[in-house]
């Protein structure tokens, strides 16, 4: 099976957030982006994206590690849903030791260069609902 | 809590559905929206995704009734992400009664009119991923 160019965005964006590398990381957002912080808390925008980051690995006391163990892409025009079952381990979390299976969904946009960037990304998936 | 404009463009959506008003229901998507059929099945554009909601009709013998229960919706710019409690029903399928939930993903885009248009119906959610 080939794989989709955005399962390479992912797994970059994966790699930015597990090095804390926050300016790369912003590059896989969109200006106007949105992030689901925790049900019910949204940050918008790259500044509040980016703080939102620093404050989740301080949270997990700088041990956070993200991986996308399966994906499903489908896309409309320029525009395109990712399911994931994203997993989310941390071994240095200061209360104790954290790992958890997350459903996402991701909503990636391609800009006017073409280069996809994500606009929704919501890692809790349908736990919103809960 | 206000209600959000595609709370109710879902619900009418459903209600055509529900009285199999395929031509009201074909407003509701963009030209080249994708309909996940099943997994692994996408309908690609309003006459494939027509086709699909006649022969889902057929399947569940005229009887099949849509609700979402619960909605979460998560804009940015004139892009939505939609997840839902589906509730599916059908007293009248040939082989027997039939009731299931779905968490469901929808992605919604605003047209130039400033319609909400579906542009990906995915009513599996991530059982796509299974």
């Amino acid at each position: 099976m080939q794989i989709h160019e955005l399962e390479l965005v992912i797994k970059n964006a994966d790699r930015a957030i597990n090095n804390e590398d926050f300016d790369q990381l912003m590059d896989f957002y969109s200006e106007d982006a949105t992030l689901v912080v925790k049900p019910g808390t949204l940050a918008k925008g790259k500044e509040e994206i980016r703080r939102a980051f620093v404050a989740i690995a301080d949270y997990f006391n700088h041990s956070l590690i993200v991986n996308q163990e399966k994906m499903a892409i489908i896309e409309t025009g320029d525009t395109a849903l990712v399911v994931a079952k994203a997993l989310l381990s941390a071994n240095q979390k200061t209360d104790s030791a954290f790992s958890m299976e997350r459903m996402a969904t991701y909503v990636f946009k391609k800009d006017s260069t073409g280069t996809w960037r994500c606009i929704i990304d919501n890692s809790y998936g349908a736990e919103l609902l809960e």
